[in-house]
């Protein structure tokens, strides 16, 4: 293991975070937040002079191995999280430490589950840091320091794949350093223009446009009002509906899109992503409609007309299938049709190489052909075919890491379940429901936010005891970094020399 | 496809059939039940004619490719409930077709759910028959049918691969013939002492212990009584919760205890089943004497003694492992961690080779292994190790066919789940809850009967749809026979030359 070159790298990241806190400290001095700024600006300061000695110095051997680039990923995720905490103690917003860490997990791995019990309460500077925490988090930390830095070269690969949500990462062109750019000047792009088309809406304010376009751009879901989406016009609805789309497709097809490649871009995964969203819509619309079940975050019935229950359809399939967790209905009034509808999008996710959670689109494919391939290898035991993608025929080994995936996705699911039910029926009997246990689990290790019940679109996370918190906060981790880096640090062999 | 063979095959299994409705026929006399009794010798005596010219000329070529074993299986199962079913009808214990097919494949895939109201009401023979069937299915008709008859040498291999639960088949000894010979001999056994110590009961008739040792030995869980289980003595109850334990152990088991090969015997997959087994028991009387949550099926609470929690949690851990269904209390009123104990006992299952359905112990022991490697895998990619259970190396093959069934289970039971809750939605949106269909699809498919909510312990199957049952039929089938038979049936390109 190359610790002088991991540590070089933590303090990189951690320099590069001092200057994301010029976002909040900007925001504080526009409202005049004055604690809040002071606050931020202390953090931003300690956090400058911890990195530096740690910077100054490039080690001479830049070697990553790939278990390096896993211990990297893990250890400067829980860095960002642990140290982006502290502006909210600091400056009030959360007095409680574990909460404030909750909440920055929360925010860097664009889950957006929060502990808050009312936002609107708390200060603009801080509203505007927990939306920049979903915006970075969503294309990776590491993938933009690469992007800015030159790191190590052809190395640092490890590291693109072990940040990168999906199967596979495929370098759009041979320089890894090129291609972290242009994926991050497409996701910048991709937000100004978002942006640009809230900014037009007369009915709010460049604060909650700004707030927003961060918010959607990671599909991370930090709302800034206690009924999330539901006071804002229609407009501005359907523009992030379509925001949050846009946001779910594999990032490499828009670079496909402007080299004209146009049947590359619109690939299986990408195809069968459209076909879920699609068919999810037409389900729910027609099963909303017969049931006659919209009703406000607040509690009150919104009259069904077919377009009005298609916005709002189409609004909660974007946000659950992209990940993102805001809300402009309270689903729990609906069927249990559109409820399992809903858990299903929960769990497949959107693409891969986009800024969604969950299980990803090309892994639920992979999936299948293996079992297609399988009846074929039961029928014809002697006739061994590779699964193709694209016309490409996939590695067995991606095969086989895809498949193990699954299982790993199953032990981490049930295994955390099981904790966080017995630490609910030692320190919170009362609210300790199967529901509610089984989609927070849901709903952090698939980075979606709000869950059911207890834990339902109006409520929050705060009653859950520290443990619970820290289990929480593991599996938004292990989501949103894709199980195996996280996992690897608690692995004996990797601190083995 | 050697359409001969499978003609032939079929009619045997059809001849078989018209012999096991002997059991009826002689309880139908016992109890002077004359229009069972009729009414099963008419089916019977057509089954013969029917079956006798297929059997009279065994074709020549006898050579059979795993393609005809799975289709043999598959379709010797449906042909064995479709026919099975007609006795229910005709007696007029089950006047509706679908309903007693449903109650049949629920007997033979050792499932017990019922869409019998109430069981009190019916023929003592036909309770016979609905036992009989959970104990033939218990092993595996064709498994029974290879003991007795002479069929295809070596290659009926394929066969009893296809019908045996687990992931891979151990001949015992080099002959398949003499292996089912073995294993039915051990069943047999087994079931004999059961009885005899249910016999000892002066409390139970002879009549309910026959069809209790039977019901138990298949570990299908058919009861004969409305409350199921809570009347009979605490003695018949732990006898019972001794006996499903038993029969959840991988027989092969059985015979190296009786070869004095102990280490061999208590193998790695009994040793997790047994720590899974106390595991649960000790989480959930905890859990029980704290909530003080003992309730009668009836609705009765129960007064919570330590020794009178601890008997009906093994009895209820027992029954749910191995896939059973019987039930002493109405573990509905137990607590969110409880119920989630139980929902992983369900999935889980018991040993492969054993009369219980589920996911098999041995599958998990390889997918936790399969996961562990993939840590390896990473940390030292140039590194692929096998993976090895007691000692011995298993075949990638296996290993890859394991993690593609987990894949496969996942998609059978959202798609079917995805197509009931259509159907509910349609049909039945008053019962129409997330829970009831869940727990529908989950006890079908893992073989274990009862659910919870509109399907729970005290409640059945009844209000299902004629396509809702024939999913969850489907569902039965494909759990007992471990997904592919069943899936190799619908798939174009075993049908082709």
């Amino acid at each position: 293991m190359n610790y002088k070159m991991i540590r070089y790298t933590l303090g990189v990241i951690l320099l590069f975070e001092a200057g994301f806190f010029l976002v909040p400290m900007i925001t504080a001095v526009c409202y005049s937040e004055w604690r809040a700024f002071i606050a931020t600006a202390a953090v931003a300061l300690v956090a400058l002079g911890v990195a530096l000695p740690f910077v100054c110095r490039k080690p001479k051997n830049t070697r990553l191995f790939a278990k390096d680039g896993f211990v990297i990923v893990a250890l400067s995720w829980i860095m960002l999280s642990a140290v982006g905490a502290l502006p909210f103690v600091f400056s009030g917003a959360i007095p409680n430490y574990i909460d404030a860490f909750f909440e920055t997990v929360s925010g860097f791995t664009t889950t957006g589950s929060s502990i808050i019990p009312s936002v609107e309460d708390i200060p603009k500077s801080m509203l505007m840091w927990r939306s920049f925490t979903n915006w970075v988090g969503g294309m990776g930390v590491l993938v933009f320091v690469m992007a800015v830095l030159p790191l190590s070269g052809a190395r640092n690969m490890h590291i693109m794949r072990a940040e990168s949500p999906g199967p596979d990462v495929s370098k759009l062109v041979p320089r890894v350093k090129r291609t972290a750019i242009i994926l991050y000047l497409i996701y910048i792009a991709l937000t100004v223009i978002t942006f640009l088309f809230l900014l037009a809406d007369p009915g709010s304010s460049v604060f909650e446009d700004i707030n927003t376009a961060l918010a959607t751009a990671g599909t991370g879901g930090f709302g800034f009002k206690n009924d999330s989406m539901y006071s804002f016009s229609s407009y501005f609805q359907v523009v992030v509906t379509i925001a949050m789309l846009f946001f779910s497709i594999n990032f490499n097809s828009y670079y496909l899109i402007l080299r004209k490649k146009f049947k590359e871009a619109f690939n299986t995964e990408v195809l069968v992503f459209l076909g879920i969203v699609l068919a999810a819509i037409t389900i729910i619309t027609i099963d909303v409609m017969q049931n006659d079940s919209l009703v406000s975050p607040t509690g009150e019935p919104i009259e069904t007309t077919f377009f009005g229950a298609l916005k709002h359809v189409a609004f909660t399939v974007s946000t659950i299938i992209s990940t993102s967790g805001f809300s402009t209905v309270d689903f729990q009034h609906w069927s249990a049709l559109s409820h399992l509808v809903l858990i299903l999008l929960m769990f497949i996710g959107a693409c891969a190489g986009s800024t969604a959670g969950g299980f990803k689109v090309s892994r639920v494919v992979i999936l299948f052909k293996a079992m297609i391939r399988e009846f074929g290898n039961l029928i014809h035991p002697n006739r061994v075919k590779k699964i193709t993608i694209d016309d490409k025929p996939l590695e067995d080994e991606t095969v086989r890491s895809v498949l193990t995936y699954l299982a790993t996705y199953v032990f981490i699911f049930f295994g955390s379940l099981l904790l966080l039910s017995i630490d609910q029926a030692i320190f919170n009997p009362a609210e300790n429901t199967f529901l509610t246990n089984f989609s927070a689990i849901a709903c952090t290790f698939n980075n979606i936010g709000p869950g059911l019940e207890f834990v339902g679109p109006t409520q929050n996370f705060a009653d859950f005891s520290v443990f619970g918190k820290l289990i929480l906060s593991f599996n938004m981790l292990a989501g949103r970094l894709e199980l195996f880096p996280l996992l690897i640090l608690f692995t004996p062999s990797t601190w083995k020399k």
